[in-house]
């Protein structure tokens, strides 16, 4: 396995910890003769080095990472060796010395091929994918972007847009800044995430992303009108649709059957959460997603849980109560 | 300490449960000769019952803990017995059978006096207020709901919109649900919360709500502009910017210093968490905050963690490192 990286120190660290087996002085140089060429490197980078690494010759697919796929198959339109990619997987740490064995286990690595890609190249692509522990899925750039954008370009926008707000509006009343509160946590915890790759993906996947922020405008548009409008079957039916919509898109997105939420009233101790979770795995509970919400003193507060599978939340709320805890499952029909 | 409830079974559980001394069968009789009466109802019945209690007579002073307080204000103004009250405590499960001794130790308790509120009578509130370990803060009405909108409504509402807009095009396209991943996770955590308490909430704060709608939408606007001009550096300046209030909102949040995030990669394995957090708070390590991220297959994923404190988070990276887990802190600098 060879590589290539434009900053030397990084190339050393990648032989000596056995990333890769040569290093080499350009893309090149390290393409040449390659079965399968990963390039990896900022989304805006990509084109370029898409184009480069198909330039460089020879009869190996070439595929990339990033995160966004129009740019780079719009400047390769319809090339027969190469194939975009792009794991779902990674991790805040960056690096070769972050590298791990394991990254790719069980994650979808979306594949875009196109019209003319090669048939033989795919499945070569398929099968290393595969063998990386990722799921190959393949999908088409255009679809893969839009979907992106909904899922995670746009919840991102939505975090940054409100976090501003709520800092520009709670500085100009007199009580400075108070307890904002679980709510405003959860929607802000993706807040100001990694500025330049964010920026670089916001950019790159502006076309869908545009549109996805049109059609949210218009959606909060309506809102805006029914509240205005005063109507409460309107908001509660609004509403309603919602908590269904969470659901199911929740549910899709495990195994393990129904998701249910549980809260549980706790002193907020230190290991309290520990035991909580110890018990509900020793029971065989799956713990799907998890919030802490701190009362305002930090002494008490609630952990929510969501657990996975038909009659969890009624066994959870037994557990936590036989550890001396209150608990009762969220009625998920309103 | 007398109680009225329109539903007897409740008040019956009421007694039982020694919550009340001694049931009664209306709002008058609960009323004559209290020195404090509190009114618990949903938003939307709180300014008829708390008239009912003032015409109720008595010297008392009539409270309510409604989270919207100018539709109260409204139909009683400046009432001299009158103190809108607003306990920032609150769980998931109602009904008396999940009272809690504990419930407002620590929280905020927001009272809102007018001008011709007793002195004598908010004094007594305020005192009665921090017995039941409540901590009280006067704040003009307006201004608790304008904070409330900002913190609280629009985010749950934000929440709403984006759920259903993603369960939406999702199902358009021919992927079927795809994973949502964390962000969206997090983004949409509360959405479709409790339809019947909200459409009140939402309609009783209804004037504060869109402003700060307006102001969502102008603010989104804005983004929607900077992309389609296609400015990095303005984009990058903005993230950077929502990085600092996210920051700024946090730590005003929490005690315990500066607050930053560790990511520990893990299996998911059951007890990691416990694990985890088990080292944290024997090394007297402060977890704020909390989510997990596991990756598609369920069976690895990552932490995130933020702890509070000056040095919190090397210390919480070396006992992650200690126990065989890579972690590292997310570089909060961009």
């Amino acid at each position: 396995m060879r590589g290539y990286d434009p900053d030397g120190a990084a190339l050393d660290r990648a032989v000596a910890l056995g990333a890769i087996d040569a290093a080499c002085d350009s893309v090149r140089a390290a393409v040449s003769d390659a079965d399968v060429c990963f390039v990896c490197a900022p989304v805006s980078a990509l084109p370029g080095l898409v184009e480069e690494a198909l330039a460089a010759g020879g009869e190996g697919v070439v595929t990339d990472v990033g995160s966004v796929k129009r740019p780079v198959v719009d400047r390769v339109p319809d090339a027969e060796r190469f194939i975009g990619g792009h794991p779902l997987a990674g991790a805040e740490a960056s690096g070769v010395e972050h590298a791990r064995a394991d990254l790719f286990d069980g994650a979808t690595w979306y594949l875009t091929p196109a019209e003319r890609s090669s048939g033989i190249l795919y499945e070569r692509l398929f099968g290393l994918v595969a063998a990386l522990g990722g799921r190959p899925a393949a999908i088409a750039a255009d679809v893969h972007d839009r979907l992106m954008a909904t899922v995670s370009h746009l919840p991102h926008v939505l975090a940054n847009v409100l976090v501003g707000q709520a800092a520009r509006e709670l500085a100009d009343e007199s009580q400075g800044l108070p307890a904002t509160g679980p709510s405003f946590r959860d929607a802000t915890r993706v807040a100001g995430a990694n500025p330049a790759l964010w920026r670089d993906i916001f950019l790159a996947n502006r076309e869908a992303l545009e549109r996805e922020l049109d059609a949210y405008l218009a959606a909060l548009q309506e809102v805006r009108e029914a509240l205005r409008a005063g109507d409460p079957a309107r908001l509660a039916q609004w509403i309603e649709g919602a908590r269904a919509d969470r659901q199911r898109l929740l549910e899709a997105d495990l195994a393990g059957g129904p998701v249910s939420e549980v809260r549980v009233a706790v002193p907020n101790r230190p290991g309290i959460v520990a035991q909580i979770a110890l018990a509900l795995s020793e029971a065989g509970i799956n713990i799907v997603d998890m919030a802490l919400y701190p009362a305002p003193d930090m002494q008490s507060g609630a952990i929510a849980l969501w657990v996975a599978g038909e009659g969890s939340a009624d066994r959870a709320v037994e557990l936590a109560a036989g550890l001396g805890y209150a608990a009762a499952p969220v009625d998920s029909g309103g």
